[in-house]
């Protein structure tokens, strides 16, 4: 499923403010700016793509706002994801009754299809550079100062930017500081689900088979994009490939790569190694524990916890990956390597010692020490104005948006907390006011696992915790606090929202009252971390960006920043210990792979098809582009600019891509257009879908 | 609570094998045999003990069979020890009726005391060396050579000493196979239950306090040695005190401490903190939040879950605390550079150079090697003759005694599996025909937790996955495997057992039929990780121990190795961030730490008690004697003989011990035997028991 970019921010702090570019990248390896192409694309792919191409990829391929890819694939605002990746959706929209998520979803026709609560789309509009006024604006600051700076800077030019409510604008840190961008995005904020298969095919296979193949998964959801309550009517969509693709066959693929650490320095990846992903691999370990056996109690604890399972089991495994990456002695190595080099070359010019020498120990020191005071930060605050790792309750998440949205909203829009700007709001609003539903009895079990958790990691005398705690134990705590919010009903919470600072105070809710307890404490310790190891390590690692510019110069691509990209590959299998992996999968191979059992099983309408299947189909296939989490929905694009594929995973090998790409064994796993085009006609009777997508062909 | 030496077994395996001395050793560090006492004892404490003293306490401090400390206290087999090292038994003497856990449990008289079921006491009655004939039958050989050779020795000196049932023999390798020693223990194989207080004071402040101090526990429990279903009479025994101890007094604590890494080189310390400990914390994190959930099910879960609740908590917490110290940059460097130092004077001598200069680089070369077979060999053997580490069932336990102890049995004595040699077979027989009961849906519940992971780590494709699931999912074999199997009866597991290969052949049994079924395949890793990685580090680890014997001379400690050991020490607190921490606590700060609450939440008996209560009187105290995980249960005994206290855990900074001994911080937790006294008097209306505890004082 690939490492899903935004939740995990909660968990892994340190990849904050990192991006980089390798010294050796060839056309086949990176995920390329759409205005900073690579140089040696058409020597090796004898491709190259004119102005048109790109403007009307960059249009077509969209971006989810939790984080995932899409593209349009028809005229009338149908949106090509993955299942993975409208999840929460299908989730919120199922209940005991309807379990659209077991039974999968089906609008034969426009009113049938239904609202994705608080998801929106982003469309890739312009970009443009704006690193004179950044650098201009932070220059010969630091700590608090520079904080204050930096943030007003990006929340003017994106409020400069972001003229309209139709419109958001991101500044982007690309090259770890040495360049600033900005980028601007149509915001279509209306999206309905159109069809999802069931999750057993969806995500046949499990966590077994995830990043792994074979691979036999319908990873498919098509969504609409609406305006005024009509379906969006766009000419920027992909059209949908007759063939589909063959080995060898060039594929481009246009995303939203979430993050990678391809050049943190050697100090930063063995705080990475050794604390951060073992922390968060522990947490999830736990949590994992927990919620396989709050799901094993019974129906409706497992469909309400499915996604939550979902997304743990997804991330343990990437981090696990990750962690292997990293503890493989050779790998490990070239990345020693590689700064090495760097600092050789730095040491041998005087003027680049002056002004870069210092970046690499001023770094390692920051965190050192950090690691002292880490736990407590994301304990208390979490991190990047997400929730402690503990809370992972949506009351408590609704809770602190009010409560800091009302303090916030009371100061200029270029001193608040970046996620509460007004370029920020609309999306807030979002994820604050849409329906979804919460399961009291879950919201519970959560907060009282993260209570304990939180008391053993702090220890039961820690300030922090006993202000949590008082004398209750941690369930008493968790009951406590869902029983006496109303937080659950979105009326009270517009309510809250709309009364600012002035109902907040006045309100008896049980949440809002605690994290009002708690907040002037969780701003301090977030405050003491940007101003005491962010902005260091923020300044630093611009140094370190910058001599890698001087020494290499600049034909490179960026690390990941979950703003679009473009990866150019092809279709190609690989070698698994002697033994080739063919890049096809085929519908016969998922019936063969089939036991029956979860998550072996595949549904009853494949299995009530399966007579009439042709059963050489493909179903999936695997390219050799650089891709990460965030690529989840990506389309896979021919050379004609025909949507031939749909990514929605990587294999194994494609784990330690957060760090280096192995282009001999790192592979992007695809859904093949022309399975997804079999199975809706074949097995799900959707022809009016298919229609829809071959209307544009020719 | 420290770390359980013997259940942890099965995940640990790379503490095998090790043992080794410090270079620094003085008489307040160190865990000394009875045959060598530190040199400096007299001039450090101004104690010199009388061969009588040593004799004495060396007969009244026991063993029990489940790798705690403890010791006879009356002249009619009373025996002390920790709720903690009795809970097992507590629990298993259980039922949806008469929960003792929570409870406590009280025999009023003899005819009231229980047998513990499989529980039995090694009392240590003489300690002889064995070196030469253990060298000589193993000099030169290697592989598979070498460990035949090795057992068959080992194997033939049990069986010479142990010349009765009532006695039980074994070599102990210490100083790393520098030397090697045979200790003869006496078994007491009836022991029944006497007293257990409530699990809420056994256990006050749970999981949050453990490891820590200020504390207020009565972590006791007594129990009574039987021969032939009569108490034993013994004069072997330690005088209760009667003034108890002061701040400065000296201390001796004589237990069992369970193992120690002292002097591991660097790469198994490397190995420990990067795989070892990683992966155990790991498993046990996913695990416990595995169990908590169950338990969280309801009443009947949570009286079954508990013992093992309280076990991975405890072990969760040992092992970060382990994996902490190795991640201090400081300490890690002491450790580095004490190998340095050792190396240093080696490369000076030729002579040294040419014997055991290539020892070092052996070693971390092998455990590169294991790092690649060690996943499959503990999932699909386990370690030292334990379960794999995913079957934490009991149902599985006994199947594969059964299976194994069948085909075992008919091979000679010393060419068998050193677990069922025929000195091992009465002690395989307490486990296996003990009445301790089987709780279905919680076998069911852990086997399909396991099965789960085990699919997780090793692979869906994996063919020892295949072989176990088949066709199924993870649940449905555990139902199988639960609901197919008998060996819930005792009776029936004694039916297999005594009907040998026969009997197991013609089984139709679930389980018996399982284990059967990839026994030649847990045999053949097992083997070749005994052959190819463990006889390489031995050879080697001894080839460290002599070059460290020929460099610093021999009047060192041996690691710790689950035999009789003494510590010397005194009453002692330390200094915490600066604040003094007291070396005592009281009765009345209990009742100050308490909040109602779990694990905070006093037992009912001493809410009632405490208008009458002496709230002044020692419940807990610290020393700073150097114990380890096994000296659980341990008696604290002063100068004249007396027990004094009773160990019970080690503050945080005690979980760096397995690595290095730091005598500033380092403390061992104890109960006050006047604590002891009299919480039996004023609140469990025992005075039957002080009574008989005193009778031996003059």
């Amino acid at each position: 499923m690939g490492r899903p970019p935004s939740r995990l921010a909660a968990f892994a702090l340190a990849a904050l403010g990192a991006s980089a570019t390798l010294s050796s990248a060839r056309a086949d390896e990176g995920m390329w700016t759409y205005d900073a192409l690579p140089a040696d694309l058409a020597a090796r792919h004898d491709f190259t793509p004119s102005p048109a191409w790109l403007d009307h990829v960059r249009s077509s391929a969209v971006r989810l706002s939790n984080g995932c890819s899409a593209s349009f694939v028809s005229a009338n605002g149908l949106v090509l994801t993955n299942h993975h990746c409208a999840h929460s959706c299908i989730e919120d929209l199922s209940s005991a009754e309807h379990d659209y998520v077991a039974h999968g979803f089906h609008a034969k026709t426009a009113a049938k299809e239904l609202i994705c609560p608080g998801l929106e789309l982003n469309q890739l509009v312009s970009i443009a550079d704006v690193t004179e006024r950044v650098t201009a604006a932070t220059r010969d600051l630091g700590g608090e100062e520079f904080q204050k700076a930096r943030r007003a800077i990006t929340a003017g030019l994106e409020k400069e930017c972001a003229d309209s409510e139709a419109l958001r604008c991101d500044v982007v840190s690309l090259y770890q500081g040495g360049v600033y961008q900005i980028y601007k995005y149509r915001r279509f904020d209306e999206v309905r689900l159109v069809f999802a298969p069931e999750m057993k095919i969806a995500f046949f296979g499990g966590d077994p088979d995830n990043f792994n193949f074979p691979r036999y998964d319908l990873d498919v959801a098509f969504l609409r994009a609406y305006a005024q309550g009509k379906p969006v009517a766009t000419t920027e969509y992909l059209r949908w490939s007759k063939q589909g693709v063959a080995p060898g066959d060039l594929t481009v693929v246009a995303g939203n790569p979430g993050s990678t650490q391809r050049l943190f320095t050697v100090s930063q990846l063995v705080f990475e190694r050794d604390v951060v992903l073992v922390e968060l691999l522990l947490d999830l370990a736990q949590y994992r524990g927990f919620l396989d056996q709050y799901a094993a109690q019974g129906k409706e604890q497992r469909r309400v916890a499915t996604s939550e399972i979902f997304f743990v089991e997804n991330a343990f495994k990437a981090i696990s990956g990750e962690r292997a990456a990293l503890n493989d002695p050779a790998f490990f190595s070239t990345l020693v390597q590689r700064e090495d080099n760097l600092r050789a070359q730095v040491s041998k010019r005087p003027e680049l010692v002056r002004k870069y020498g210092a970046a690499w120990n001023a770094i390692a020191e920051t965190l050192q020490r950090f690691a002292q005071t880490r736990r407590a930060l994301l304990s208390i605050e979490g991190s990047r104005g997400g929730s402690p790792w503990w809370a992972t309750s949506d009351l408590f998440r609704w809770a602190r948006t009010i409560v800091r949205g009302a303090d916030e909203r009371e100061r200029p829009n270029e001193q608040r907390l970046p996620e509460f700007r007004n370029s920020r709001l609309e999306r807030v609003l979002h994820h604050l006011l849409g329906p979804s539903p919460i399961d009291k009895p879950f919201e519970i079990a959560k907060l009282t696992f993260g209570l304990t958790r939180l008391r053993e990691v702090l220890g039961a005398d820690h300030a922090f915790v006993r202000q949590v705690l008082g004398a209750k134990s941690p369930s008493e705590v968790a009951r406590d606090w869902v029983q006496g919010s109303r937080l659950g009903d979105p009326l009270e919470r517009k309510r809250l929202w709309q009364g600012g600072t002035q109902a907040v105070s006045a309100s008896t809710d049980s949440l809002i009252r605690f994290v009002k307890r708690i907040d002037a404490e969780a701003r301090r310790v977030r405050a003491e971390y940007e101003n005491e190891v962010e902005s260091v390590l923020v300044k630093n690692a611009e140094l370190v960006a910058q001599a890698r510019f001087e020494v290499f110069g600049r034909s490179l691509y960026p690390d990941a920043t979950g703003s679009p990209r473009l990866s150019f590959g092809q279709v190609r299998g690989w070698t698994e210990q002697g033994s080739p992996v063919s890049a096809f999968t085929t519908f016969g191979g998922a019936f063969a792979r089939a036991t029956g059992r979860d998550p072996f099983a595949l549904p009853k309408s494949w299995n009530v098809a399966r007579p009439q299947l042709d059963l050489d189909k493909p179903l999936n296939f695997v390219t050799d582009n650089d891709i990460i989490g965030g690529n989840s929905g990506s389309p896979v694009i021919d050379r004609t600019g025909d949507v031939v594929g749909l990514i929605f995973d990587g294999n194994i090998h494609s784990l330690g891509g957060a760090y280096g790409f192995d282009m001999t064994k790192n592979r992007a796993v695809a859904v093949d257009v022309r399975g997804i085009a079999y199975a809706l006609e074949a097995i799900y009777g959707a022809p009016e879908i298919t229609a829809e997508l071959r209307a544009g062909q020719q």
